[in-house]
């Protein structure tokens, strides 16, 4: 028996791009509704030749035409939309160049027919992937009341019940290497609008990068710390111990008394101190993505591992399920959303869990050292007390 | 370099079950805060000789002790107790015998500080059943105001933020096999006692089974509903009909449009036609668990299946655990209880899960097949429109 499924257009677009990659620099599946329409390459070549904008190495055209991103170059909507697109693009490629047997990232450009639409690059079963996803979105609409009374509860000034035009544009990535000793990250940053009345408007950004590691390396936490440091202090030198800490608190596993993993920066409702500026610090940070995680894919893809490395790190990936399918806001908003792209949204899945019965290392095993440090989290950078967390 | 856990008292309490099995009838181990104890097997045998009630066959001594059990041999809270210790030790024995290799269930006898306690039975990585848990619990104490506010959400007529103390009474369970020719069952029956005046108590009982095959087999489906309907049919003949659309309404992960398996019986807040005759209609459905399933392990359990079929099985296993982690009340309600007892809630989840980027079958395949029954519910035993849930 063989098992097929839509995967089909997606899997033959794969090797194509395998093939064709240097000739063309991406391929693209948009689903609307239930039916899957391979993007047409040739609109992608044509947008770029007429572009003043460069898109050439974008993972496919944006979600907003190229002219209608020309005339508004320096709306917010336009800036962040192209600022992901190339974190994305940047992002993937980085990656793709860590795979030794050449796996490329599988590339959806895909619709939504409330408006806006979104580009899912997944990269599943490689050699030092096992599960790569880095998705952008750029959506409007009207708010859902699910929305409007989360963000109520979080301390916007929204009347309920208020029917409100929105605009949201993120990037979202979760990585899960094959090698236990490559730790997994996941970031996100977004930025929202939303016209609160006939003529005002209320924007702000949010989005965090942190790493979760399977086995602890304290020098990669503290040089994937420190360039998450360097990148806040440009802007803000507060931002840093608060974003770290908010991060700690944020990746609670708050049943098992653990952090998802050794932390980051993290967060919300970013509106000061002015659009601006809050732009370039959002940028800097998604800008040390690469700086921060390529080099431990680097250093650790190779390192040898056994058989009892592979079942801790799957025993981790169950607990990183549990913090998204329980905890996480934006896989819970998102999946109770009514038409959500929910495979965009379960890309952060890993490609295998597992859950055993009342397994707790010993404390002095390398598999104890770690749940102490996601027990009670540490100050890597020698900040001072208001950096970690109460437990 | 070699894990070790907590499991060692466990691992060395299954092998010494292994062993004495003939001799003694069970060992249990209860939690008490973080530290294990070994449940001192004398105290159980002391229990049995001066016991009227007959409690030779259990897993564990039962969580309340025999004298307040005897005396109060008429009260539900004791008549449930007796009956849901039944069942798990019925449950387990079968399901022991039908394990080649003589794995037993490890026996986990704890008890909270609040009041009350629990017994967790886990056969984990046996020939047969690659994950399975028992689970009895009998506690007591004040309901947090997170299920007050459940149970008013629900319609219970309570007063917000009133001080109400409980007892409630449960066995669940969930048998995931290794074999994707058996299907995975799930069953869980339990009662309720809320005094909410100084003079009133209200009561109710609820409960289920249900069905998660990874490969249709319309014979077992309708054997399955058969037991069922006709535990149900004993009680009211309305019933089988009401709680087949329930399930199929409850066990939904809406995200996906699919249901988790193929059905069975769901039903909450249970409190007529008397006390008496409800718990009569809830111990007819949790006898019926054995008649319902073990006859499907017994026949397929050595089915011959290849690579495809177990990577659809565990790809299956994760649609199971996105609905228990993400919607089902029970789950989500216990993780949000402070001081719950996380182990036995998580034991539902499958020893490994698996999550693939668009993963679709073709219609036309086996594996298409099922996903087809699991976005439109099949009325199995042709009792007409009412059967089927809308989708």
């Amino acid at each position: 028996m063989v098992l097929q499924s839509c995967m089909k257009t997606v899997k033959a677009s794969w090797l194509f791009a395998l093939t064709q990659r240097k000739k063309l620099r991406y391929v693209g599946a948009a689903l609307i509704g239930t039916g899957v329409l391979v993007y047409e390459s040739s609109r992608h070549k044509a947008e770029m030749a007429k572009a003043k904008i460069d898109i050439s190495d974008f993972m496919a055209a944006p979600i907003t035409d190229i002219a209608t991103l020309e005339k508004n170059k320096n709306d917010m909507k336009s800036k962040m939309e192209l600022m992901i697109m190339k974190i994305q693009a940047d992002f993937c490629h980085a990656l793709e160049q860590q795979e030794v047997g050449g796996a490329k990232f599988v590339v959806d450009r895909w619709e939504r027919k409330e408006g806006g639409g979104g580009i899912t690059c997944v990269l599943q079963d490689g050699e030092v992937l096992e599960k790569a996803g880095v998705n952008i979105s750029v959506v409007s609409g009207v708010l859902p009341a699910a929305a409007v009374a989360q963000m109520r509860a979080r301390g916007k000034n929204f009347k309920e019940g208020q029917m409100m035009p929105f605009f949201a544009a993120g990037v979202s990535s979760v990585i899960h290497p094959r090698n236990p000793m490559v730790p997994t990250i996941h970031f996100n940053y977004r930025y929202f609008e939303v016209q609160d009345s006939e003529t005002t408007t209320q924007w702000w950004f949010g989005g965090g990068t942190d790493l979760t590691p399977y086995y602890l390396n304290v020098e990669d936490a503290k040089h994937f710390h420190r360039e998450l440091q360097k990148a806040c202090d440009k802007h803000d030198k507060s931002y840093y111990r608060r974003f770290k800490k908010w991060c700690d608190d944020y990746f609670h596993i708050t049943h098992r008394g653990e952090r998802r993993g050794v932390g980051g920066i993290f967060f919300d409702d970013l509106d000061s101190p002015s659009q601006e500026k809050a732009f370039q610090f959002v940028t800097s940070c998604a800008q040390a993505v690469l700086p921060s995680y390529i080099p431990l894919v680097q250093q650790h893809k190779n390192d040898g591992y056994g058989y009892a490395e592979r079942q801790w790190q799957l025993l981790r990936r169950g607990r990183y399920v549990e913090f998204n399918l329980i905890y996480d806001r934006g896989t819970k908003f998102g999946l109770y959303t009514p038409g959500a792209r929910y495979e965009s949204i379960l890309m952060s899945l890993p490609l295998t869990a597992r859950w055993e019965y009342m397994h707790v290392p010993v404390p002095s095993s390398k598999e104890g050292e770690l749940v102490e440090v996601l027990k009670n989290p540490r100050d890597w950078l020698g900040i001072g007390e208001a950096a970690t967390a109460a437990a």
